[in-house]
Protein backbone atom coordinates (compact mmCIF):
# COMPACT_ATOMS: atom_id res chain seq x y z
CA UNK A 1 0.00 0.00 0.00
CA UNK A 2 1.61 3.33 -1.10
CA UNK A 3 1.43 6.17 1.66
CA UNK A 4 0.31 9.36 0.33
CA UNK A 5 0.75 12.96 1.56
CA UNK A 6 -0.86 14.68 3.35
CA UNK A 7 -1.31 12.00 6.24
CA UNK A 8 -2.25 12.10 9.74
CA UNK A 9 -0.17 11.30 12.46
CA UNK A 10 -2.34 10.38 15.58
CA UNK A 11 -0.18 10.85 19.23
CA UNK A 12 -1.10 10.31 22.55
CA UNK A 13 -1.56 14.20 23.15
CA UNK A 14 -3.32 15.64 19.62
CA UNK A 15 -2.96 14.79 15.51
CA UNK A 16 -0.68 15.70 13.40
CA UNK A 17 -0.75 16.29 9.44
CA UNK A 18 2.14 15.12 7.53
CA UNK A 19 2.72 16.72 4.07
CA UNK A 20 5.54 17.50 1.64
CA UNK A 21 7.35 20.74 2.60
CA UNK A 22 7.53 23.95 0.75
CA UNK A 23 9.37 26.86 0.09
CA UNK A 24 7.16 28.73 2.65
CA UNK A 25 7.83 26.63 5.16
CA UNK A 26 11.76 27.20 4.55
CA UNK A 27 12.15 30.36 7.52
CA UNK A 28 11.04 27.28 10.01
CA UNK A 29 12.53 24.54 8.51
CA UNK A 30 15.29 26.27 8.95
CA UNK A 31 14.88 27.41 12.41
CA UNK A 32 14.16 23.76 13.49
CA UNK A 33 17.45 22.94 11.96
CA UNK A 34 19.51 25.91 13.92
CA UNK A 35 17.36 25.15 17.35
CA UNK A 36 19.09 21.61 17.41
CA UNK A 37 22.30 21.40 19.52
CA UNK A 38 24.84 20.43 17.18
CA UNK A 39 22.83 22.50 14.18
CA UNK A 40 23.22 25.54 16.05
CA UNK A 41 26.95 26.51 15.22
CA UNK A 42 26.55 25.12 11.76
CA UNK A 43 23.22 27.01 10.34
CA UNK A 44 21.64 30.37 10.49
CA UNK A 45 18.23 31.63 9.62
CA UNK A 46 20.50 35.22 8.52
CA UNK A 47 20.73 34.31 5.15
CA UNK A 48 18.17 31.89 3.38
CA UNK A 49 19.68 31.73 -0.36
CA UNK A 50 21.94 28.64 0.44
CA UNK A 51 18.64 26.66 1.94
CA UNK A 52 16.50 28.02 -1.30
CA UNK A 53 18.91 26.23 -3.91
CA UNK A 54 18.51 23.33 -2.11
CA UNK A 55 15.18 23.55 -1.29
CA UNK A 56 14.49 23.34 -4.88
CA UNK A 57 17.25 20.36 -5.60
CA UNK A 58 15.62 18.71 -3.31
CA UNK A 59 12.31 19.04 -4.69
CA UNK A 60 12.96 18.90 -7.96
CA UNK A 61 14.50 15.30 -7.38
CA UNK A 62 12.07 12.69 -7.70
CA UNK A 63 14.21 10.31 -5.25
CA UNK A 64 13.70 13.11 -2.50
CA UNK A 65 10.99 13.62 0.25
CA UNK A 66 11.50 16.83 2.33
CA UNK A 67 8.67 16.79 4.60
CA UNK A 68 7.05 18.52 7.98
CA UNK A 69 4.26 17.81 10.34
CA UNK A 70 2.28 20.40 11.17
CA UNK A 71 -0.31 20.96 13.89
CA UNK A 72 -4.31 21.13 13.44
CA UNK A 73 -3.68 25.29 13.58
CA UNK A 74 -0.72 25.19 10.48
CA UNK A 75 1.55 25.70 12.99
CA UNK A 76 4.85 23.60 11.61
CA UNK A 77 6.43 21.71 14.58
CA UNK A 78 9.01 18.77 12.64
CA UNK A 79 11.02 17.86 9.61
CA UNK A 80 12.63 15.28 8.32
CA UNK A 81 14.34 14.09 4.39
CA UNK A 82 14.11 10.70 3.40
CA UNK A 83 16.23 9.58 0.49
CA UNK A 84 15.10 6.29 -2.21
CA UNK A 85 18.06 4.83 -2.60
CA UNK A 86 18.90 1.65 -5.38
CA UNK A 87 21.84 -0.21 -5.05
CA UNK A 88 23.40 -3.95 -6.05
CA UNK A 89 24.22 -5.13 -2.87
CA UNK A 90 21.12 -7.43 -0.53
CA UNK A 91 20.41 -8.49 -4.17
CA UNK A 92 19.37 -5.34 -5.43
CA UNK A 93 18.31 -3.97 -2.20
CA UNK A 94 16.63 -0.25 -2.86
CA UNK A 95 17.32 1.54 0.44
CA UNK A 96 15.45 4.35 2.16
CA UNK A 97 17.92 6.52 3.85
CA UNK A 98 16.82 9.07 6.48
CA UNK A 99 18.55 12.30 7.52
CA UNK A 100 17.70 15.87 9.42
CA UNK A 101 15.12 14.81 12.01
CA UNK A 102 13.99 18.01 14.00
CA UNK A 103 11.16 17.94 15.91
CA UNK A 104 10.11 21.14 18.10
CA UNK A 105 11.23 20.97 21.90
CA UNK A 106 7.94 21.88 22.68
CA UNK A 107 6.31 19.09 21.21
CA UNK A 108 8.77 16.15 21.76
CA UNK A 109 8.47 13.12 24.00
CA UNK A 110 4.59 12.49 23.08
CA UNK A 111 4.99 10.39 20.24
CA UNK A 112 5.49 12.96 16.99
CA UNK A 113 8.89 11.91 16.03
CA UNK A 114 7.94 7.96 16.38
CA UNK A 115 4.85 8.77 14.51
CA UNK A 116 7.08 10.16 11.62
CA UNK A 117 9.56 7.59 11.66
CA UNK A 118 6.82 5.30 11.37
CA UNK A 119 5.65 6.46 8.33
CA UNK A 120 9.00 6.78 6.62
CA UNK A 121 9.46 2.90 7.47
CA UNK A 122 5.80 2.14 6.27
CA UNK A 123 6.92 3.94 3.38
CA UNK A 124 9.90 2.27 2.75
CA UNK A 125 8.02 -0.97 2.65
CA UNK A 126 5.61 0.37 -0.12
CA UNK A 127 8.31 1.05 -2.01
CA UNK A 128 10.05 -1.90 -2.13
CA UNK A 129 13.07 -1.27 -0.09
CA UNK A 130 14.98 -3.96 1.69
CA UNK A 131 16.37 -1.10 4.44
CA UNK A 132 16.39 1.47 6.35
CA UNK A 133 19.02 3.25 7.23
CA UNK A 134 20.52 6.44 9.16
CA UNK A 135 23.20 8.00 11.18
CA UNK A 136 23.19 9.75 14.33
CA UNK A 137 26.18 11.73 15.73
CA UNK A 138 27.62 9.74 18.81
CA UNK A 139 26.67 12.55 21.22
CA UNK A 140 23.47 12.22 20.65
CA UNK A 141 22.25 9.75 23.51
CA UNK A 142 18.47 10.32 23.29
CA UNK A 143 18.18 10.15 19.92
CA UNK A 144 20.50 6.47 20.11
CA UNK A 145 17.30 5.26 22.76
CA UNK A 146 14.70 6.92 20.51
CA UNK A 147 16.03 4.65 17.13
CA UNK A 148 16.74 1.15 19.61
CA UNK A 149 13.59 1.35 20.43
CA UNK A 150 11.77 1.80 16.95
CA UNK A 151 14.02 -1.37 16.12
CA UNK A 152 16.89 0.27 14.76
CA UNK A 153 20.21 -1.87 15.18
CA UNK A 154 23.37 -0.21 15.78
CA UNK A 155 25.82 -1.99 13.60
CA UNK A 156 27.36 0.38 11.40
CA UNK A 157 30.56 3.45 11.82
CA UNK A 158 29.11 6.23 10.31
CA UNK A 159 32.30 8.43 8.88
CA UNK A 160 32.47 11.89 7.83
CA UNK A 161 34.66 13.88 5.95
CA UNK A 162 34.50 17.63 5.76
CA UNK A 163 35.46 19.24 2.55
CA UNK B 1 37.85 21.06 -11.92
CA UNK B 2 35.15 18.09 -12.71
CA UNK B 3 36.47 14.70 -13.02
CA UNK B 4 36.26 12.78 -16.49
CA UNK B 5 35.71 9.19 -16.88
CA UNK B 6 37.47 7.26 -17.49
CA UNK B 7 39.82 8.37 -15.48
CA UNK B 8 43.38 6.27 -14.74
CA UNK B 9 44.18 5.63 -10.97
CA UNK B 10 47.90 5.23 -10.04
CA UNK B 11 49.17 2.77 -7.67
CA UNK B 12 52.41 1.74 -6.19
CA UNK B 13 52.41 -1.21 -8.49
CA UNK B 14 50.47 -0.33 -11.38
CA UNK B 15 47.61 1.91 -13.23
CA UNK B 16 44.09 0.92 -12.96
CA UNK B 17 41.02 2.67 -15.02
CA UNK B 18 38.26 3.78 -13.17
CA UNK B 19 35.25 3.87 -15.18
CA UNK B 20 31.14 3.98 -14.98
CA UNK B 21 29.75 0.70 -14.74
CA UNK B 22 28.06 -1.30 -18.03
CA UNK B 23 25.56 -4.10 -17.79
CA UNK B 24 28.18 -6.18 -19.48
CA UNK B 25 30.22 -5.46 -15.66
CA UNK B 26 27.24 -7.29 -13.28
CA UNK B 27 28.21 -10.72 -12.98
CA UNK B 28 32.20 -9.70 -12.43
CA UNK B 29 30.22 -6.70 -9.92
CA UNK B 30 28.17 -9.08 -8.16
CA UNK B 31 31.29 -11.93 -7.67
CA UNK B 32 32.79 -8.62 -5.55
CA UNK B 33 29.87 -8.64 -3.66
CA UNK B 34 29.48 -12.45 -3.02
CA UNK B 35 33.49 -12.90 -2.44
CA UNK B 36 32.77 -10.49 0.55
CA UNK B 37 33.03 -11.63 4.21
CA UNK B 38 28.95 -10.07 4.53
CA UNK B 39 28.00 -10.25 1.10
CA UNK B 40 28.67 -13.79 1.11
CA UNK B 41 25.40 -14.31 3.06
CA UNK B 42 23.41 -11.67 1.64
CA UNK B 43 24.11 -12.12 -1.78
CA UNK B 44 24.48 -14.76 -5.31
CA UNK B 45 25.09 -14.94 -8.36
CA UNK B 46 22.74 -17.64 -9.30
CA UNK B 47 20.06 -15.27 -10.63
CA UNK B 48 21.15 -11.93 -11.98
CA UNK B 49 17.84 -10.90 -12.68
CA UNK B 50 17.29 -8.95 -9.59
CA UNK B 51 20.76 -7.24 -9.85
CA UNK B 52 20.10 -6.28 -13.43
CA UNK B 53 16.66 -4.10 -12.49
CA UNK B 54 18.90 -2.39 -9.97
CA UNK B 55 21.37 -1.61 -12.10
CA UNK B 56 19.07 -0.14 -14.68
CA UNK B 57 17.02 2.09 -11.67
CA UNK B 58 20.76 3.04 -10.54
CA UNK B 59 22.04 4.23 -14.45
CA UNK B 60 19.23 6.17 -14.88
CA UNK B 61 19.66 8.23 -11.66
CA UNK B 62 21.27 11.24 -12.87
CA UNK B 63 22.61 11.48 -8.67
CA UNK B 64 24.07 7.50 -8.59
CA UNK B 65 27.77 6.62 -10.05
CA UNK B 66 28.18 2.95 -9.80
CA UNK B 67 31.70 2.47 -11.03
CA UNK B 68 34.69 -0.05 -11.84
CA UNK B 69 38.28 -0.29 -11.92
CA UNK B 70 39.75 -2.45 -14.40
CA UNK B 71 43.37 -3.47 -14.95
CA UNK B 72 45.73 -2.93 -17.98
CA UNK B 73 43.52 -5.77 -19.63
CA UNK B 74 40.49 -5.39 -18.97
CA UNK B 75 39.32 -7.18 -16.13
CA UNK B 76 37.41 -5.68 -13.62
CA UNK B 77 38.80 -6.21 -9.98
CA UNK B 78 36.90 -3.59 -7.58
CA UNK B 79 33.70 -1.28 -7.43
CA UNK B 80 32.13 1.64 -5.75
CA UNK B 81 28.63 3.20 -5.74
CA UNK B 82 28.52 7.03 -5.70
CA UNK B 83 25.43 9.00 -4.89
CA UNK B 84 24.94 12.61 -4.59
CA UNK B 85 22.39 13.79 -1.99
CA UNK B 86 21.29 17.25 -1.54
CA UNK B 87 20.31 18.79 1.98
CA UNK B 88 19.36 21.59 3.84
CA UNK B 89 21.26 21.01 6.96
CA UNK B 90 24.72 23.10 6.96
CA UNK B 91 23.54 25.60 4.78
CA UNK B 92 22.05 23.68 2.21
CA UNK B 93 25.32 21.52 1.50
CA UNK B 94 25.31 18.69 -0.73
CA UNK B 95 26.73 15.03 0.31
CA UNK B 96 28.40 12.54 -1.53
CA UNK B 97 27.72 9.27 -0.26
CA UNK B 98 29.63 6.27 -1.27
CA UNK B 99 28.57 2.76 -0.09
CA UNK B 100 29.57 -0.68 -1.59
CA UNK B 101 33.18 -0.24 -2.05
CA UNK B 102 35.12 -3.81 -3.14
CA UNK B 103 38.25 -4.54 -4.08
CA UNK B 104 39.21 -8.01 -5.37
CA UNK B 105 41.70 -9.68 -2.86
CA UNK B 106 44.65 -10.08 -5.28
CA UNK B 107 44.09 -6.44 -5.81
CA UNK B 108 44.43 -4.98 -2.24
CA UNK B 109 46.79 -3.48 -0.09
CA UNK B 110 48.46 -1.50 -3.04
CA UNK B 111 46.75 1.71 -2.89
CA UNK B 112 43.89 0.89 -4.77
CA UNK B 113 41.41 1.63 -2.55
CA UNK B 114 43.13 4.50 -1.34
CA UNK B 115 43.02 5.82 -5.11
CA UNK B 116 39.55 5.27 -5.64
CA UNK B 117 38.72 6.68 -2.17
CA UNK B 118 40.94 9.83 -3.69
CA UNK B 119 38.86 10.01 -6.63
CA UNK B 120 35.29 9.95 -5.12
CA UNK B 121 36.54 12.83 -2.63
CA UNK B 122 38.21 15.03 -5.19
CA UNK B 123 34.52 14.38 -7.37
CA UNK B 124 32.43 15.29 -4.20
CA UNK B 125 34.73 18.64 -4.12
CA UNK B 126 34.64 19.00 -7.67
CA UNK B 127 30.49 19.18 -6.99
CA UNK B 128 30.40 21.62 -4.33
CA UNK B 129 30.02 18.94 -1.56
CA UNK B 130 30.23 20.10 1.86
CA UNK B 131 30.62 16.52 3.35
CA UNK B 132 31.79 12.83 2.24
CA UNK B 133 29.79 10.54 4.25
CA UNK B 134 29.60 5.90 4.19
CA UNK B 135 29.22 3.91 7.26
CA UNK B 136 30.77 0.65 7.77
CA UNK B 137 30.02 -2.51 9.42
CA UNK B 138 31.20 -2.24 13.28
CA UNK B 139 32.99 -5.88 12.45
CA UNK B 140 35.01 -4.40 9.54
CA UNK B 141 38.48 -3.66 11.54
CA UNK B 142 40.76 -3.22 8.25
CA UNK B 143 38.19 -1.10 6.16
CA UNK B 144 37.46 1.76 9.69
CA UNK B 145 41.75 1.95 9.55
CA UNK B 146 41.80 2.52 6.20
CA UNK B 147 39.16 4.81 6.39
CA UNK B 148 40.53 6.99 9.15
CA UNK B 149 44.00 6.66 7.30
CA UNK B 150 41.97 8.70 4.93
CA UNK B 151 40.81 11.38 6.93
CA UNK B 152 37.47 10.16 7.79
CA UNK B 153 35.97 10.80 11.31
CA UNK B 154 33.88 8.20 13.04
CA UNK B 155 31.72 10.64 14.09
CA UNK B 156 28.47 9.43 13.88
CA UNK B 157 26.36 5.36 14.78
CA UNK B 158 24.92 3.87 11.56
CA UNK B 159 21.52 2.45 11.87
CA UNK B 160 19.42 -0.16 10.03
CA UNK B 161 16.33 -1.41 9.97
CA UNK B 162 16.09 -4.49 8.12
CA UNK B 163 12.81 -4.94 6.72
Amino acid sequence: MRRVLPSELATERTTYTLRRAAEADLPVIVALLVADQLGATRDSVDNLAPYLRAFRAIDADPAQQLLVAQTADGQVVATMQLTLIPGLARRGAWRMQIEAVRVDAAHRAHGLGAAMMHWAVDDARAKDCALVQLTSDKSRRDAHRFYERLGFIRSHEGYKLAL
